[in-house]
């Protein structure tokens, strides 16, 4: 899936800022993607960027218009129909992150065929992998892992693109989620593919590269989730990483939509050596990335020093205090 | 998916016995549902059940045609066709294990439209699952668990359910393959289903049971295959087995379709348990089932023997042997 850029955000009219989150993720990430905002009336939601109308938007280059909200149940509404097939008749493309394929609207199916323009269904994967190899391809992979599922791990692959990049680093973010696919404008919701194929599309997403290349691999889930700890482990092995990234919330109690309590990060770094190890011996924490969100700053510092020394790695807060230690371990573990 | 019995067994023109592998498996499991078998001119497999037309398997009962075959590429060949169709007309529903659906042919799809009756693709999974929840439910549940792929965890479950019945035990076979899902009439074949939800779909196939009821549960992979270990893990979970078996081949050297070695049934055991107390905190092993089909009588003894000292579990080769060792330990360590 590689979806042309820039963007026309589509917001459609969803009645409040949560609703736009996969379109703030965007935005927040690729500014220079994002042309503008196309907002319908009543939209109770706003990304901060100039307000286009498609035939602006088109005229400026917009590539492809982004469905990049939810709404309740992942259908398309109606009254959103005609936006998307006017911005297929301008000569973009459009890709979607709802549940709902957009060619299951009759309208749009038939004004992408007439137009001849694409539309990307974020959210599914029609395309057939294969079965995962386990065997070692060149180049090097950082993996996010968390002790649950929304921790940060695609807040923390992204910083440290942004930061390995500053740096002059040979770094890519790999997107395994549908924000993750907006933002880097491929990858695969590895959610959506076929069980059996899980670490076989992760080598398809990272694949072999450059010797001193960096992949930085958005994780999934948690081994200790009880949903979702399959994906993670097909992810895990797939990816095959040298080192990775414990994500961790400290104000959660019980793991996202389960009753079980959460793992520790000391029992996260370890089942990570310890599956991880099948694909790729010499795997090895880099790195922990705590979100101190709940906290003011001397408990946020305090939490991160408490997690520095009972690990023995570098802990920060992505958003509060930057990657720029964890980069520096990494630099340390794997010099060039 | 309810498949109905008895079934027509049809086999095509398939050119060894091997393509045929799965219809002998119902055969071997479930004589009863299988009334005879349909074989077009040159097929070279013999389910040793009687040729029946579709108009006799019609007088006699038969409520589905099972298309129990592999075909190169998983394509249905077009002169199987019009058997298809006759037996839907003839009053039959039709299941297939092949990769493409039946209703990818028109003249399939439109005879079933026409008749009324419903076609089965086994490899294809179109139920929406929730995602898995980890709470207990009530019910007895043991998994076969393996070293590698194809190391007898299917036929060990079925031989369990044999042996147990025939002792007066409350105890179901629950599928996860599509060879298991014609054997028992229903199931999933797990492998087929979006990652997101393995371990739902296997709470679904194993649903909540009477406290002294046994299922037992068809495992896949193994947690140290590098391409399944995902599947192996969200099977895990989702089943939350009081019991498992570890399934052993000994003559094997590298794990199916990759170059890496298989673990220790130790091993298998230690990791198992580890990862299988996040649903079940009370898994335990019961015993070990070695495929010892290499070996003479001695050597198979002996390799038994070996396995049980190590291990402190009772070891046989289900085929050779029988499962009651493992039968009675079982009621040793959950009595009635």
């Amino acid at each position: 899936m590689d979806i042309p850029h820039p963007y026309l955000m589509f917001v459609g009219d969803v009645q409040d800022q949560l609703a736009a989150k996969t379109a703030q993720g965007i935005v927040d990430w690729r500014p220079e993607w994002c042309l503008g905002q196309l907002r319908l009336e009543g939209c109770k939601a706003d990304l901060g960027i100039p307000d286009l109308t498609i035939a602006e938007a088109a005229s400026r280059g917009a590539k492809t218009m982004v469905v990049g909200v939810v709404n309740a149940g992942g259908v398309l509404p109606e009254h959103w129909t005609s936006a998307i097939v006017q911005a297929l008749e301008a000569g973009m493309e459009v890709a979607s992150g709802l549940h709902a394929r957009l060619e299951s609207v009759p309208a749009i199916r038939e004004a992408a065929a007439a137009h001849g323009r694409r539309l990307f269904n974020v959210r599914h994967s029609d395309q057939r992998f294969a079965t995962g190899k386990g065997t070692r391809r060149p180049g090097l992979r950082l993996l996010t892992v968390g002790t649950d599922c929304s921790v940060g791990k695609k807040y923390t692959a992204l910083a440290l693109e942004r930061e390995m990049r500053a740096r002059g680093l040979d770094a890519d973010f790999r997107a395994t989620g549908q924000t993750g696919v907006f933002i880097s404008g491929r990858g695969v919701a590895i959610d959506a593919v076929v069980a059996d194929f899980i670490s076989g599309a992760v080598e398809w997403i990272a694949p072999a590269a450059a010797p001193g290349h960096w992949d930085l691999i958005e994780g999934q889930g948690s081994l200790y989730h009880p949903s979702f700890a399959g994906v993670s482990l097909g992810l895990l092995h797939g990816a095959q990483p040298d080192a990775f990234v414990v994500c961790h919330e400290p104000t959660r109690t019980t793991m996202r939509g389960v009753q079980h309590p959460l793992p520790s990060i000391q029992e996260v770094i370890d089942l990570t050596i310890q599956c991880g190890r099948l694909t790729n011996p010499g795997i090895r924490p880099v790195g922990i990335a705590i979100n101190t969100k709940a906290y003011g700053e001397d408990e946020a510092r305090a939490c991160l020093e408490a997690a520095e020394k009972a690990h023995n790695l570098p802990a920060t807060d992505p958003i509060r205090f930057g990657v720029g230690k964890i980069v520096d371990r990494l630099m340390e573990d794997f010099p060039a």
